[in-house]
């Protein structure tokens, strides 16, 4: 099987992917992008348009060559708040936003993939579902919505794309299992009584309070946790007192959580408010604790995750597969991957020859264009074979 | 002996704190209080006035008795940057700024030993100095200023006094030995390196660094200082961080540090700058800390102290005397004892009857106006007996 | 595929087993251990025996039908430090001694299999190296001595076995990468000063530091690692001080840690001990700190271990096949691995129905002895697969 | 006033005080002592002798010069379980048992002022008690024994002694309010669960837990307590675990707590178990505490002790008088404080020029012989005085 892109087609995803970039909406403001995708999908034949969401497009092509599986190929389309500073032509027209994360690729990748398979659709079984996801980046995220939406509704198998910096372009990694983390926050107040900086007695100095819960939480990773069940706890914001003489009332401690098993996931909330109720206790101080669950964490489908292999090794026989390492960062596909089994297929676009080597959300981010081709070929690879079951 | 007061010189003295607690002017800029000092003392007959700085005012007035001894009597004039709220005619009219303190008395009650003195001059031995004393509040301190300019030149014994409001009006507290705290800060900035809060093995958390450091410093007090000597370290300030996924550079902490002995007040600091170094070493990460050192603690001189029991119980006889115990608060009236031996003389401004029981450095703070009396005739008297020898 | 196990040679499998657990030897110490061994590969025709050091005993078997690869098959024999408590007929009649790991199993397992490959080497390829190693329990271990003698010289693969109590009888665990962990251990001596609970000042205690210590060690699990590559820190051993009223000298600590990367393993020692000299500086103790590396990590070349799937169903056809986890234990089978790829076969013998549930290294620990059979074929059927090529 | 010695009492006192050394008993045990002060005791005139306890003895004395006051003198009795090193003729006889503390010289120094006061009773007015004291150095301790006796029924005023090494003879130190500390304990235990080291999270680790507490009892003295009350608190023991590779049930620790305001020494019992309470919840592990309280702190009269300065001036012309600074060392002459003022002198008996260096407790503690006359003189001129009313 191969999936032969026209020079054409690669100049016309070039260009999808230069407008989207130089046009970066934020998560659920993306009219502009909606728009401008629904009327690049529009000049395609045999789609069924809808909007699930007001910003989010979702193309449906049903196969003329008899039945098969439902898939879903996503891209997601929001931008950052973040102010560019690489300098390309097609630079960020809205200042303080920018796609730096790749978004405008996978939406130009996926609008490749569906010319090719609209075009192709005679010869098409089953359905692909095309969803042009909205806010990604912000929780609670729009995949949770279009599944509520019903976009996954009689989908058998999902598969997402994410282009990566860090991944030299030509490699594609594909891995079984946790892939990326689910990336929880807290946010908690140590309530004492302040009082005079030369009479801590008079008070219940929280500053003392707080430094040992931020280190009894390290016990959270350290002793509390089964070791080969990775996790974080980042204790990352902590601040209380504005004078030298003055001990302060409060002092306010915020972070991230990051697990793959829910099981450690469900565990931590737990741990932590019960290591900051003994603290507190200890000293007749009281607080208050917010734990704010975030995506869930994903995981690959190892069944189609080796049938994507196989669709990799087909359609990209020169790209280099890897099994890679676990992600600790998030990423609200998994909201797809609990309606249907799937995978997220991570496609290097980064290249130190070109000088492509910022890291994701950095205001000089950029991905290497030779990797949308890639991204298109996989998306129609892996519709041809799993919609033929 | 004793120290008739009429009821015009009463009433004159309460009418001077008025005067002076409307008009508050902060340390270093007490041009206006300065003005109106020289213009009382220049109604009495016999003073030499100066200004050795700016904004403080000398009078010097010679006894006509023959030799004898060369007493200072120190008032303190400044306010402080506080809006007040205590709801009396003569409120603060200058906005954010009040006589918190009780230095509007103090100058008040020296003015009217001044006027008492001067009139009693030819009776009078040796030489009594006047000195109102600017900037209290604001370290360096006006004291230090003033003893550089030598008013303190040639001065056998100096006294001082403060109105407290925590001590009840007919209580005069006289300790020997040490009574104020050394009000030393400290500032410091852990500089580690931040990053990814998922990623923490790519940074140098200053986090858990802060943390360490804040209860290692407890244990300059709890294990590196001799028990009988007391001592402080509040760590009152700490401050990192400002996204829940993003460990910071930096965290930055400050405190204070009260001591009596100069031998502890000299440890400290390098107590506190090697657990730093030790722990920063520990992690490489690295820091900056400054320690500022404040006025000296104030020792009162059991001598002149066992002198001014007897002249309270004098010309105060219904009045109780108290020891006290040290109080963890600074002044600068140490800066004149490292010239001459002297006393500071706490006297009982409080009054839970009349609803004053503010504490000090409070927006409703105030005086019993009964105290001021108390005021000018300790003065009195400790002029009267010390210039005596 | 199958390997036949004659009721005849089920029953000496067990006989040897239990004449074997009831004849425990410690490490190094295998002297009647490895004659009996010796005695019994005497009897089988073909072999070639020889005492690669003094308590282990090597037996190679040529294969009489043609060139081949040469595969290792490793039984460890050395008992435990544990006076037995499980009521069975063939207890330990070696006080204080016990086979409570299962390496009886192991050893009787690959007699059985020695006993099938000896009858059938004329249709054998190759040549297969039967190696009984002394001392896996007593670090250094006896197999990097054996290595070092020589043993894995011209060997193209090697599989190891363990029977597993926790696993149940039946099923097969067989993962690709990471297994078994490095177990490193770690001892440290912190020098204070010691003198009267009374008079910290007088001391450098090194109680408070060794509390910090411990603290600051849970961040090289918790800040230090990255979040995916598992390890473990754990401190088993405080102790200081006699008296309640004085504070001791020293206080010594000590523990284990574990880990899978040859490169997280690598920068640990240097991270405990940084620590360590950063709180000793911060307080002027001093320290001594001694790491002492155990056994390489163990860790499963995939393309044996896939064939050792194909083998196991093959010959254990109703057996379940687990990946599992990663287990923070450690084996010196790693040693062999340095040298050829292998694989290390993890064979269930818990069984709940017959109350086989007690951990290794209990006092009460058992192994199912219906598991033994399945040692036995997988040792053949790795045999002849492997020689095979 | 002067009180002569003859060389005759000065060579009985030292050679009493030397036979005591050679013979010294534990506390509880002093049968050979008592007999022997009671022996010399019965060769003096006019004193009433019993047996409060069974090892403590009680002289009294009636003065023959009409009504006065009751005053007590007491010394103790007992020695340490320490091996003696001083190498000197009249070394103790009893192996393991040392008169390090001084009291033989108390007891000799009494008898002799016993001698003096006896000789010249028709002189004296009121009543003087001579207590030979059993258990000072063993809590629960004997004074409290002798006064539940009633030893103090009727006393007006009461006078301890004590040598003291680290001040040279010739000095004398006197001082106002709290002299010497209340010598408390505490140990606990802290119950986690322990089990393998690579799994930590299949325990409930007690050595951070530990570790936690150790630090947080620091903020006992550094946070919770005035500034100016002094205090102590050391973690003197921690102990837990035996292997490298097992996390411990237990980690125990002990420690001891001084005081001297019993404010603050009610407040710490708690402040400590709430302190271990809370981070034992936070982890779920439970504990045991035990807090022991010692003997009282021992506060000086304030009138009796000038009274005793003078006293000193009289009968030692030549000593120097001191303030001193309070001790964190315990003394159970606190307990006749509870029933009469009194106060407790400190005697100079360290001598640099004679070697006389050993601190307390020290197996080479000694005492400058010089300094027993210094008592004697002080316990006459002090019944002298205080019967005198």
């Amino acid at each position: 099987m191969s999936v032969p892109v026209s020079d054409t087609l690669r100049d016309e995803v070039i260009a999808w992917r230069r407008w989207l970039h130089q046009h970066p909406e934020l998560g659920f403001q993306e009219h502009e992008t909606a728009r401008y995708v629904e009327a690049q999908l529009r000049e395609l034949p045999g789609l069924t348009l809808s909007r699930p969401t007001e910003t989010s497009v979702l193309a449906v092509l049903k196969g003329g060559a008899g039945a098969g599986k439902t898939v879903l190929l996503r891209a997601d389309m929001d931008a950052l708040p973040i102010q560019e500073e690489a300098e390309v032509e097609f630079a960020s027209g809205n200042p303080g936003v920018m796609h730096a994360c790749g978004h405008d690729g996978h939406t130009a990748m996926l609008l490749g993939a569906a010319k090719i398979l609209a075009a192709e659709r005679e010869q098409l079984r089953g359905e692909v579902r095309f969803i042009f996801q909205h806010a990604e980046e912000l929780p609670p995220g729009g995949a949770q919505q279009l599944v509520d939406a019903g976009v996954m509704d009689g989908v058998d198998v999902a598969v997402g794309t994410h282009l990566m910096s860090p991944i030299p372009t030509g490699v594609v990694m594909l891995r079984d299992g946790p892939t990326l983390a689910a990336p929880d926050t807290f946010d908690l107040v140590i309530q004492g009584r302040g009082g005079h900086g030369a009479l801590p007695h008079q008070t219940t100095d929280p500053v003392v309070i707080a430094a040992q819960v931020v280190m009894a939480f390290q016990t959270v990773i350290s002793r509390l946790r089964d070791p080969i069940d990775p996790g974080v706890v980042s204790v990352t914001k902590i601040h209380g007192g504005s004078a030298n003489n003055v001990i302060p009332d409060t002092v306010s401690l915020g972070g991230t959580v990051r697990t793959f098993s829910e099981e450690l996931r469900a565990k931590i909330p737990g741990q932590l408010e019960g290591i900051l109720r003994g603290l507190c206790d200890a000293y007749g101080a009281s607080y208050t604790f917010t734990y704010q669950r975030g995506y869930r964490s994903l995981s690959n489908d190892p069944a189609v995750t080796e049938r994507l292999r196989g669709v990799v090794r087909d359609v990209l026989p020169e790209a280099q597969l890897t099994e890679g390492q676990p992600i600790m960062g998030g990423e609200d596909f998994s909201a797809y991957l609990t309606k249907a089994p799937g995978t997220f297929v991570l496609i290097g676009a980064g290249n130190v020859a070109k000088g492509i080597t910022a890291p994701h959300h950095h205001p000089k981010f950029m991905v290497d264009e030779a990797a949308l081709e890639h991204g298109v070929k996989i998306y129609v690879g892996a519709a041809r074979a799993l919609t033929a079951g």
